[in-house]
């Protein structure tokens, strides 16, 4: 890896906030010259395709400051410090929609933005679902929504879903439906 | 929307760089109660899914220093001001892999990590490759690497393939493999 590798020469925080930090590395390139890397420090998150007894796939209607609008999400949350993934998983599904599950399988882990971000989310798949106790964030206002496939498409093709998990989510469900 | 929305109260730029910018806003939520969002503003991008005449994916290895570590991606990058999504799309596929394409068409597009960014990626698929030139951006060095579906998923199981953009292209190709 070493011919592509950049070498950190200076590092300085910008910033420390409650979600994220801002880092500003200067950094030696391959070829000796010097650039600098901007990079949004995060703890790593969870998200959990949960389909119910009727096969459906349980949302959450969600607020996001960032794009100033709303989007249908699979239920997902940030990881407390020393949190495993798993437990992580079974905890926000439960917070965000109710559910408890019994079984809970990890799919697939992915960067979300590798340019500029270390945010990893580690996605879980559960149809064990059971009913717990809904209790969300001080900060956190969500509404449950529950689809099928042909309703999920929609909302994709609608750009309602339209978060790298949830898009993710939608194309796991067709390729399972397509495996039957 | 009105019963979920924040609404700004006020807004302070943090840091404006060469890729993002850094916001914190405090909020009114929807309860009157007041908190604080930090929201990463990045100019948009776009992706590619490119496979050869011998139906190989084009992936590009890269070094990416939120990680510390090297990444197999699909070929991607950022919107230049102005630039129209497809136009940049055939822009940094010739520029990263030194093919230029005939057809393209959009997939899918999506918000990489809306809970604390607006990194809006726009997803492309080509089939109808020629070859053009490769041309890397000053700061910029990676290899490239055309794998079939199998050598995909190997790469995925390794974690090479490790990033929300190219987990899901794997995954389209699942699905195009399967609906043959």
């Amino acid at each position: 890896m070493n011919e592509l590798a950049e070498k950190t020469l200076h590092s300085k925080t910008i910033f420390n906030g409650k979600v994220i930090d801002l880092i500003v590395e200067e950094v030696e390139l391959p070829n000796g010259e010097t650039s600098t890397r901007e990079i949004v420090k995060h703890p790593g998150a969870v998200a959990v395709i949960a389909l119910t007894g009727e096969q459906k796939l349980v949302l959450v209607r969600q607020f996001r400051k960032p794009l100033n609008g709303i989007l249908y999400e699979i239920p997902a949350g940030k990881l407390d410090p020393g949190e495993s993934p798993e437990v992580c998983a079974r905890r926000e599904l439960e917070e965000e929609t109710g559910y408890r599950c019994q079984e809970i399988k990890h799919l697939v882990s992915f960067y979300t933005a590798p340019g500029f971000a270390d945010e990893l989310i580690h996605l879980y798949f559960t149809n064990s679902l059971i009913r717990g106790t809904q209790h969300l964030d001080e900060d956190e206002f969500l509404e449950n929504v529950e689809v099928d496939l042909k309703e999920a498409l929609t909302l994709l093709q609608e750009q309602k879903i339209y978060d790298a998990k949830t898009v993710y989510a939608v194309q796991y469900l067709q390729l399972q439906e397509l495996m039957k």
